[in-house]
This record gives C-alpha cells, structure tokens and sequence, in this order.
C-alpha cells in the first residue's frame, strides 16, 4: 500500500501548508529592517494569543527553556515555591525548581484529577512564603485542563504570583493573560501556534516584573531584562530562530483572520467528536478534566495497549501517542490540536476501530466514526 | 473552522510530500549530464510502467498533446479510423480526429456501457480501411474501465493500430504495452504517476513506427522522430519541464520499489472500499464496468446534485468531482487514485454521508464509512 502518515500527537501538530512553504524560502538576514518588521508583527499576534499587553519575548527553545526562564528570573535559591503536579508537565515545573535548589512544595494529583482554587487556597496558607505557583494550562499527558482562572484569582491576592505552562494549551483553550491575571504565562511555537519546535513564548506581568528585581539567580541566556532591552530596539539579544518566526507570522495570519475565540470553538468541537466517539466505543476517558487539547483513553482490558498504539502507527500510519511514564501501554492520546481538522478526527478514529477490531476488542464496529460524524454533522461550520 | 482542503477528484492527485519538495530546490539546467541522467532514469521508470521495451517519450504538453501526437505521427488527411466513445475522454479522440480531418467511425456508447473486442471485430470488418482504432483505458468521466487486452487481440490481426489513452490508467490498473500488443500509449503525470500536470508520455510500438513512414499530416513540435533522435543524445528536442522530469524520478522510484503489481492492488483495493460504502449508503454506480481509478455514483432522485457537490466541496474543502457534460448534477465522482490512502476514502465518504444527511437523504448514517473500514480493516497491508 502507499504509505500516508498522519500526525494526530499533541505536539508537534500538521503546519498549515503557507507556514511549510517559508521553510523552503531564502533565508534572510535578522539585523534587518525587514526581519525587524516580521518579529513585531509576530510580537502582535503572539499578544493578541495571550491576551496581554504585556510584552511578549520569542526565545530559541523548547517550552521547557520557557519554563527555565521564568524560573531563573523570577526566584532566588531556598525559595519557596507550590507546583501542581498532575502529569509529567507539571512534575516538570518541580524538576526544574528543584534543580535550581529552591524549596517545593509540590501537589502531586492522581493523573486528571481536578484540583481547585479552595484547594490551593489552603495551600497558600499553609505556605504563606511561598514566592510563586506553578501550574499547567492544559496537562497533555493526561488530556486535562486545569482551572488557572480560579487560582490567579487566588493568588492575586497573595505577594505569590501564578506561573502557567501553556506550552500545549494556548490557543486551543482560553487563558487570557491579562484579564485572568496570570503573571507568567509560557508557551511553545509547536502547539495551537502551529508551527515546528523551536521557540518558546513568555510575558511577565507588572507583579512578576517587580519580583525579578530581588531575583538573585545567575543568569544570561534567559535574561529576560535582555530580550526586554533589545525588543525596544525591534530585535532579539541573540540570533532569533529567523525561520520559524517567518513561518509563525503565516500561521498568526490564519489565527488573527478567524479570531482567538473561534480557534477555540474549532478546538472545542474537534474534542467533543472525538469524546463522543471513544464514549460510543464504550472506553473511558483518564481525565475528569478533560480538555480541548487531547484526549487520553484508557486501554480496555484485555488488549495489549503498546501493542495497540504499535498497530495504529506501524499499520496505519496514524500517530496517536501513547501514554508516558508509568501510563505507558495503559493509556492512548488522540491530539486535536493546531491544524487538524474533521477529518484527522474521522481518520484517526477510523484507524482505532480498525486496530481494536483487529485485536478482538468487542464494539459496536463504526460506531465511534459515526459518533463523530454526528457532533460534525452538527457543528462544522 | 480550520480549512483543511483534501482532494479525491481524478486528476491531479495529492502529490507524494518528497516529490513536492524537489519542486522547491533551485532549478538545474537540461542540457547537463545531471539533468541528462534523471531523464534516462525516468524513461527506465516509465517504460517499467507502460511495460515496454520501446522507447517512451516525454512530452511538455497535457495528456490532450499526447492524443494529438499520436494522431498526426501515425495517420494522414482522409484516414479512416475508429474512435470509441463512452465518455468525455473518448468523445475527445474524435474531436482530435475531427480537427486533423480524418474519415472517423466514432462508436458512440451510453457512459458506463462495456464495449468487447468482438465488436470492435465486427466494426472493423465494417471498415475495412481502418488504419487505427482509438480508446481510453480508464474512463474518468464514467468510472469506467475498457477491456484493451480483448481490443488489442482483434487489432493484431488487421493493418490497424490501437492507440490507447491512458492518461488516467496508467499505474492504477493494468496495461502491459508489450503483452497486450498496444500500438501506441499515451499517459499523463498528473495521476497514478502522481506528479503534477504537465508531462505526456508517449511509446510507439514497431507497427506504429512503420505507420509514421506514410503519415503526411504537418508536424514540428510533436514529431517523435525528433523526439527519438534527441533521446539518443540522452536529451530531449525542446526545453523539458524539468521539474516535473525531477518529481517523476522520486514517484517513480515509490513505484519501482512498491512494484506495478502492488500499486494496481492498492488502487483496487481503495476502489473496493470506495464501492462498498456507496453501496451501502443505497447509491448506484453509473458504470456497469467500474474501474480502479474514480467511481462514478448517480445522484439519489430528490437531491440536488450541483448543491450536493458544492456543499462536500465548500463545507467540508472535500474536492469530490461533480458530473461532466449532460452529466452534470446527475453523478458525482470520487477518485481513489495516486497518492491517496485509506484514510482518503474514509474522509471522502464521511463528508459525502455528512452532506447528504444534511439534505434529507434517508440512509442509514454511517453505513457508508463503516463498509469501506471493513475492506480497509480485511485487505489493508
């Protein structure tokens, strides 16, 4: 058979066709009036995304340098800190931390359990010294959104400031920076932004600002003083990744064009599709949060879930993810995220059928498709 | 929404994404020896294809060319000749026929209508001047699939050639050249080759060589001698489309390394799955001799079959290809050809299921994608 392979991981995401087609372009010079103009256009659209008027800073990184950044310049070592851990990206922001040797207070949750503003409330009680809360927009590991609108509600009227990894969640689900009052918000070029890794997102509040003043860590590379500095200046402190800021200006293109709020309605409605038809297939879902990123379904019993996710890739050339730490063979994630449309959904579903089928899981054949084709039936616009 | 344009019309094919990326390296100069060997390894490829051991030439022009080239190197004003018409297609080779002032005997057949080699053997005795007979391999406009073996066996025997349009057939479903004893065939790039438009491949066999000595029809651009002579320099009479000849080569080595068997199955089998949905769905096929290439369905009565089209096509950015001539609104065709997979089917026939619920038709929702999963499921490799 021709072999078509189909990218339905949450991250990276199809990149629309007009951002592909940069890549093959001359690459110009950074310390251009050209470039210049490019970068702020993309600074625009990346606020516009965030919901800030804020500065928003384009570092070379993954999300995970974004997340360092916010660390680096916002604490000093011993301080004491809260991260909510409910999947491997928030045990992250407590890996980071700890490796910066400040003192964490970490919440580890059950893989898609919620946890709530009273929750952290209590916590900041209980840890009344705590500089910063570290949390996750949207926990791709575990297909969950978390209710950041409900802890900077809390932490705002705390000396704490909230910093959210929305490396997964921006533009797929709402987290308006400003409005929420979100202090830091990070995020990743790979995602709803629908362009390949490589740059990662960041803007700090007036409170996170103040707070990088007492900031005693080391720092160079992810200076934000020195991003802040040389964006005045309409540029980058060091080379910027020229070309996916190009790509990225295409794909805001796109974004601006439909508005942030039907980005998420597209989001929305791919999730709710691809829930309804897991439901219909009679599996479960691990979340009980889940979100408008990805979707993770627990294995059924009696099927072999590595060998289940192998089959789906291998036979079908339909890269669903499988699950990560000790969820791994336990678990599978259908992503809707960034440029997938109806029929990655339908494909990627089709190809699950198929694969349980297979494997003699005992369904309703086609009715996971057919669930699906009726939320789009319904709402494609 | 997110606008994601997927294309299952006869012709052109999605293209494979390694082929679209030589399109987007700098340009090289033909009269090179780089250029010189990716040309003599497409004529290997192409010749592997048509199964032949004549040479097949490459032409700058549109299938259409093609037809033309083998009409004014084979034949002469006044020529009797035999065309046969069941569809837009073979409709053209009369029109050819026609305008070069040929003598034509145009067997006119309902679209979908077989046509059998005694026929043809009772039509040539009617004519016995015939100095060529001209099919299609594969009717694009009907679905439909022409018995060129069973034509072939009755030409042999007679002075006539047969000239075989296989502009959309070649690769999909089987015609060995040398085998069959076609005279002359004609391809084009844009379908199983699975390039973009813009090439016509030409190959005469040896009685079509000696039927060039007497043609007298004025000649430049399409002479093949040229053609013939320049292929001995391992360069061809004009400038070539270059990149196009640089795309064909990375096709063709997909084909050459998947096999002409394994490539016709692969259509067969996405023709299969496309047939079973549709069938499913209570819809008939216009061709009682449907092929490997597009599979024409007649429009349910009460349904509207422009607006049907146009809703799949602008709705869902699903490019089904309506009916031509005095079939437009009364059919609509889906392509399972080229570069198309499973999860194409899939998605054609849920937008076309999604569309026709939308506009009342009563069916069992669903039916349609599940039917063709359970070819996919069974045959799939």
């Amino acid at each position: 058979m021709i072999k078509k392979m189909y990218l339905v991981s949450p991250g990276p995401v199809p990149i629309p066709e007009d951002a592909l087609a940069e890549a093959a372009k001359p690459i110009i010079h950074h310390r251009t009036d050209i470039f210049s103009d490019i970068l702020m256009e993309v600074e625009e659209g990346i606020k516009y995304v965030f919901g800030t008027k804020q500065d928003v800073f384009i570092i070379a990184s993954s999300g995970t340098g974004g997340m360092e950044a916010a660390i680096v310049n916002l604490l000093s070592p011993g301080d004491e800190v809260i991260t909510i851990n409910g999947g491997k990206f928030g045990e992250r922001w407590g890996e980071i931390a700890r490796a910066f040797g400040l003192n964490v207070h970490e919440i580890v949750l059950e893989w898609g359990e919620p946890y709530t503003g009273e929750q952290l409330y209590e916590e900041l009680r209980a840890y009344p010294n705590t500089k910063a809360v570290f949390s996750t927009l949207t926990e791709t590991s575990s297909g969950s959104v978390y209710d950041i609108k409900s802890f900077a509600h809390v932490t705002s009227k705390t000396d704490a400031v909230l910093v959210v990894d929305a490396v997964s969640g921006i533009g797929a689900t709402p987290c308006p920076m400003d409005d929420w009052g979100v202090d830091v918000l990070v995020a990743g070029s790979q995602k709803a932004l629908m362009i390949p890794p490589g740059i990662a997102y960041i803007a700090f509040s007036d409170k996170a600002w103040k707070l990088t003043e007492s900031s005693k860590f080391p720092r160079y590379y992810f200076d934000l003083k020195k991003y802040k500095k040389s964006f005045g200046k309409r540029t980058t402190p060091y080379t910027p990744p020229i070309t996916l800021v190009i790509q990225q200006r295409k794909t805001l293109e796109i974004i601006k064009k439909m508005g942030i709020e039907a980005l998420f309605e597209h989001h929305r409605i791919l999730a709710d599709a691809t829930r309804a038809a897991v439901k219909a297939l009679g599996l479960e879902l691990l979340s009980k949060i889940p979100g408008n990123v990805a979707t993770a379904v627990k294995i059924p019993e009696g099927i072999d879930g590595k060998e289940f996710v192998k089959i789906v890739q291998k036979k079908y050339d339909v890269y669903i993810a499988g699950g990560q730490s000790s969820y791994a063979g336990k678990i599978f994630r259908i992503a809707h995220l960034g440029y997938m449309g109806a029929f990655d959904i339908i494909t990627a579903i089709s190809a699950i059928e198929m694969t349980f089928s297979e494997m003699g899981y005992k369904f309703e054949f086609g009715s996971g498709v057919k669930a699906a084709m009726e939320v789009f039936r319904r709402e494609w616009k």
